[in-house]
Order: structure tokens, then C-alpha cells, then sequence
């Protein structure tokens, strides 16, 4: 049967996940990968988890196993609240910081509406605004005079301020009192992603972007990298006039975010094990990441840079001009290594000679002939 | 600040629930309610949930907390795959299968695309589809000339066949293979929402549509009446074609479902304890039923009418006419019983007379003083 006729016009605009189609291909255990952006599952506390799921069931009895409130359990949205300083009512807990994203652009954009984002950007947030059919455009297209004109249809700036997947970056303040200047002027929403910002092994933290204009500011935060991605679970700290709508739509989404994991979420934070466990995975991260940093300055030629990341999961290496990552990604898999090609975080495919390391992922004693094998092909295209 | 500029053309069509406003107001514990629809806290298998979670991280150790497959993980798809009698290919894990229902109509559904429904029919259903702004109408409209002439917009066949949400009626075989024979004449695809077809107290099994139209249709299975709610698991069987469209799209809605949540769900079901724990589940559940028809049959006025549903966790009431029960709530739930109006299950909101009453939920001990207050204020109303 076919059934092409029956499709939604959402459905060509659908996107593939490029990270995910390579796991779908091949077997990380094998090789040497820094593509994904897992977490290292040394982070993950198994041993508080050994004793969460019982202390759930004898605290919150048959209610953590029963249908919860949309808007997640009243527990862990108080927990959300006072770790992060807002009142209960700014924060919604989602099934994922991924659905975060997806209905953000649900509510904000019909097709052809016009999203801006830094670049490079989170290949998660394109798939689900592009699956919107939204006209996603680069910052600084705004400023031109096309983008000028079609300001009506500009519904929010879409930024990963701290430790940006891909590129391991930090937005200083300047540069985020920037982002609400321009929102403001274009009387828009900031959709602020920052599933890392818990995550920082140096320097000095800087406000969120949430601090600066809370009034236009949906911030997006994820327990995947401060507890376990197994549980799909999120948050939204947000105006309740868009939290609202969010909340009805979600209603039709999913009813509610699994409850079982809230509670467990709501333990691990309220007790002080998320913190605890924290020092420890930073600890971890900052070896791997200060591991990397110094694998790359002794292997890679010169004429590779690569970027400082304070925090996150990832750090973005450029090669010189003329060095295509996606046609180079066959031999680096055939010989055993893989990365995801940074021109998929860009929205016109640009930047083919970049490409996204990951360094929690990968086994730390892998690293090291990870990389010398990555540097020797990259030498052998110079 | 006002943000009605910037939403979404789909957002002034998101549909509360109003059986969820219902809880947001009301002590449910402190009335007599029939009108959730939750499952009874006495079949949840809380003994099975002490050794559950330590058992899947002993044998499934930190892939049990990491990011999972977007079709589910491999064990759970196989477990569904092995019970259905279907090729893991045609299986995809969902979060909740209200989540199903939602991403079905997201792959089908152009604002203005016709959904036809059987009537009264599934509230949740309803807002999944008012809020892509289908076009959602009675079956029986196909039939007429308007209907005919806009067939080339008409997506799916909604049914709810086993026990259905509100009304607690079942399709015969020949009514299955009517909706067969339209969906068919029709070319369209048919949603097959059954979370309660494991649920049957008396009477014979009727096969699926999934069975009788393997090529058309979607089956969506849910663990929330099985398992636990808190647990947001369910499953779609469907066409591979189909499925392949709902796996991209649900990398953009959450990346993947629970995965914790899925190996507990998997070793609750291969190990036998799904099994021995829906033996009790039923046998809890028929004596509610019976119950509650029993006390309908001491209690009410000559005139009342209701289904006997076979499986489920529904009846359908219908009173006589004139007798309005959105107008008569605000005394029933002053007095302390609290039902579902049964016009919000119809298109039109007709059937004003009608109410669904729940027998899962409520304490057994309160069925009798409620379902008696109950026919008093039908009573009064004669």
C-alpha cells in the first residue's frame, strides 16, 4: 500500500538525525567514537539509584506509580523552583528538554515563521523546527534587508548560551545582553537551551539569559547530563502566559511526564545526591576535556584549531580550507574513529572542514589512539 | 507583555481537558468521584516494582540509564513483538500512548484534513486532533454528499474498539469489518486506540482491526492500565511504511522513550509477572464492574439507562431527556459525586443527558453512599 498521499506537508521537512543514522550503522563498541553526546556512564549515580526507586515507593506510595499533574509533579517543579530561584508557577517539567524544544516551536510557529539562531547550532532543535516547516535563519540575516522586511513572521532567537553543542562555546555577558537587545527590539521570544550549563569544569559562570529579560526568556534544562538520559527528563522556567499554552498543548502530547522518574528526580536533588554526584562527574569531564585538549596539541599538524570549551560534552576542531570532514568520514570509519562533520550545525551545510568532538563518551584509554589516528588522517588530506 | 502575536496559528484551537480542569479544582479524595480515569492504586504491582529496578541494573547494568534507540529498545519491541504475534519491525515503543494517538495525527494531518470518529469517543483523541486543527467528524458523515465530495482530505478512521473510553462498548466482529470495508473504500488509514483491550471481565475476544486490516492500520497499546500510569509507555503496531515516518518524528518529540521505564516494563512482561498481576487486575476490576452495575440496577429511577461494558473501566449513564448533566454538575459536586459530562464526548456536544461513570478509581466503600446520592439528584431532576 502506499500511503504517500495520506501524509501529513509536515512530513518531507522531516529530518533524519545524521548523529543518530551513524549509530544506527555502526557499532560504537568497536571503534574509537567521539560522535555522540553521551554521557560517560561512570557519571551516573547506580548507586543511589539502588535505593531511590524503594525510598519512592515507601515516601510517595502508590501516587509515584498513578497518572501525574501536566505541568510534572508538584515536588520536583518546587525542587526546580528553589535550585533555580524562580516561583512554582514559572516552571513546567517536560519528557525531556528535547520535547522542550519541540513544543516551544509548537507553539510559536507556523510554517514559514522565522526562527533565529546562533550557529553552529544543536542538530535536536533543527529537526524539530524544520519538521514545523520553520524558515530557520542564521542572527545575522536579520540585519539584512529581506530579513528586515519579513519581521512579522519573527517568532524567537534560539541560542545554546553555555557550552554550545557543537561547538563548546560560552556567550559572555555582552554577548547575551546582545541576544536580549535584539529580542527586545524585534518583540520576540529567546528560547534559551542549556542542558550543560550545570556542567562547567573552568572559569566563571555568567547569568543566564532567563536573568536578563525573564519576561521574553524560555529556558530550557535537562536532568540527561546531572542525572540519567534514561529518564527523559526536563524543564521549562518560563512567563506563566507561555506556560500556559504549553501546558494545554501537552496535555495532547503526553498527559504527563513520567511520574516514577520525577520522584526519583525529586530525591536525587531534594537529598543532596545531585550535587554530591555533580563534583564528581565534573571531575570527570575535566580530565577527560583537559586529556583531549592536551591529545590534540600533541598530535594534530598545524593549521588544526580547535575551540576551549569551559564545560558540555564537546569541543569543535576547524581544519584548514579545502579539508572536507563528511567526504573524509568513510576512511575515518573504516580505520576505526568517528566524528560527527560540523557543517551539519550549520544551516546552509557550510563549514565542511569543521567537525564536533565529544569527550565523555568515548573510554578515556581510547583517546589517545583515537586521536593520533584522527590527526594521521587529517595529515594525510593536508 | 503580550505574546498573542507570536503564537502559533494551531494554539487558539488547543482544547483543555475537562476532565483534567475537573482535578485542577477539586479534592477528588474528599468526594465520591467517578470521574477520572484512572487506574485502581490495588493493581499496581508494588512487590514487583521492590525487585524490578534493582534486577534491570544488575542484568542491563548503565545502558538501563543512558540514551536509548528512538524505536524503543530492542528487548521491549521484542517482548510486544513475541505477545501480539507481529515482526519486531512493525513495532514501535511510544511515550504513552497518548503520545501515539498524537503522533499519528501529526504524520496525517494538514490543519482542515478530515479525521472520522466513532461517537462518543476518546477526549484526549479529541485534543490531539483539534489542536493539529483537523477536521474531526462522525463516521456516519462520510456518507453524506458534503462528505463525499471532500474525501480527497480524509486521513484516518478513529475507533476505540475493545471497551471504549467513554462509552465501555465493544464492536462486534461485523462492526470492525465495516470500518474496514469503509477504510478501504476510502484509501485512508485507520487509528486503532485500544488501551484497555486486556482488560476484559466477560464475553468472548473480538480480533483487532490491526488483524483484520494489517495494511491500514495502527494499533496503539498502552502499559499505563497494565503496568503502572507513572510509567509513560505505550506501543504503535503499524506498517513498517508508517512507522518509519513516526520513528523521524519522534526523534524531533523526545529522542527516545523512557529507557529505565522500558527494561522494567520488558522483564515485567517476559518474566510472567504482567501476566499473574492482570489475573488480579481483572478479577478486581469485574467485581467493581458488577458492583457497580448492581447498585445502578438498586439505586436509579426507572428511565436511567447504562452500557454493560464487558472490559474496561467505563459505563455510559443516559438519562431522560431534558435532564441536563453539565447543569446538574455543580450540585452533584456541591453534594459531594462527581461524573464526566457525557456531551463532551460528542462532536456537537449533544447527548446532554448522558454521563460517564468511572468504577476503577473510586474506594470500593464509596461506590454504594455515591452512586445513591447519585440517583437522588437524577431524581430530583425528574
Amino acid at each position: 500500500m502506499d500511503y504517500r498521499h495520506l501524509f501529513s506537508s509536515d512530513v518531507p521537512s522531516f529530518m533524519r538525525s545524521p548523529v543518530r543514522e551513524i549509530f544506527r550503522k555502526v557499532d560504537l563498541s568497536a571503534i574509537c567514537s567521539f560522535a555522540g553526546g553521551y554521557p560517560a556512564a561512570v557519571t551516573f549515580p547506580v548507586e543511589d539509584l539502588r535505593r531511590l526507586p524503594g525510598l519512592v515507593l515507601d515516601k510517595y506510595g502508590t501516587k509515584s506509580l498513578q497518572y501525574g499533574a501536566t505541568q510534572g509533579v508538584p515536588e520536583l517543579r518546587e525542587a526546580i523552583a528553589a535550585r533555580y530561584g524562580v516561583p512554582v508557577s514559572k516552571v513546567q517539567i517536560t519528557t525531556s528538554s528535547q520535547q522542550g524544544i519541540d513544543v516551544c516551536t509548537r507553539i510559536l510557529c507556523d510554517p514559514g515563521d522565522i526562527i533565529l539562531t546562533t550557529e553552529p547550532t544543536y542538530l535536536g532543535a533543527l529537526q524539530s523546527f524544520k519538521a514545523y516547516r520553520a524558515d530557520v535563519r542564521a542572527i545575522s540575516s536579520c540585519h539584512s534587508e529581506e530579513g528586515a522586511a519579513r519581521r512579522e513572521n519573527l517568532k524567537f532567537i534560539y541560542v545554546i548560551p553555555d557550552f554550545n553543542n557543537p561547538s563548546g562555546e560560552t556567550m559572555t555577558l555582552e554577548e547575551r545582553k546582545e541576544i536580549v537587545k535584539l529580542a527586545r527590539e524585534l518583540d520576540v521570544v529567546i528560547v534559551e537551551d542549556s542542558p550543560y550549563r550545570e556542567l562547567r569544569y573552568s572559569g566563571e559562570e555568567v547569568p543566564t539569559i532567563y536573568s536578563l529579560a525573564p519576561e521574553r526568556t524560555l529556558h530550557l534544562g535537562s536532568f540527561s547530563k546531572i542525572f540519567a538520559p534514561g529518564f527523559r527528563l526536563g524543564w521549562i522556567i518560563g512567563p506563566e502566559a507561555l506556560l500556559e499554552q504549553i501546558y494545554i498543548c501537552k496535555q495532547a502530547l503526553d498527559l504527563c511526564p513520567p511520574v516514577f522518574d520525577q520522584y526519583m528526580a525529586t530525591e536525587f536533588l531534594t537529598s543532596g545526591a545531585l550535587d554530591a554526584n555533580l563534583v564528581k562527574t565534573k571531575a570527570e569531564y575535566r580530565r577527560r576535556r583537559d586529556l583531549m585538549v592536551s591529545l590534540l596539541e600533541k598530535y594534530m599538524p598545524a593549521g588544526v584549531k580547535w575551540t576551549y570549551p569551559e564545560g558540555g560534552l564537546f569541543l569543535f576542531l576547524t581544519l584548514p580550507e579545502g579539508i572536507d570532514t563528511i567526504e573524509m568520514y568513510d576512511e575515518a570509519l573504516s580505520k576505526g574513529v568517528a566524528y560527527v562533520a560540523g557543517s551539519f550545525f550549520f544551516l546552509d551545510g557550510s563549514h565542511r572542514n569543521t567537525m564536533r568532538l565529544n569527550f565523555s563518551f568515548v573510554a578515556e584509554e581510547k583517546m589517545e589512539p583515537g586521536l593520533k589516528l584522527l590527526a594521521e588522517i587529517i595529515k594525510g588530506r593536508f
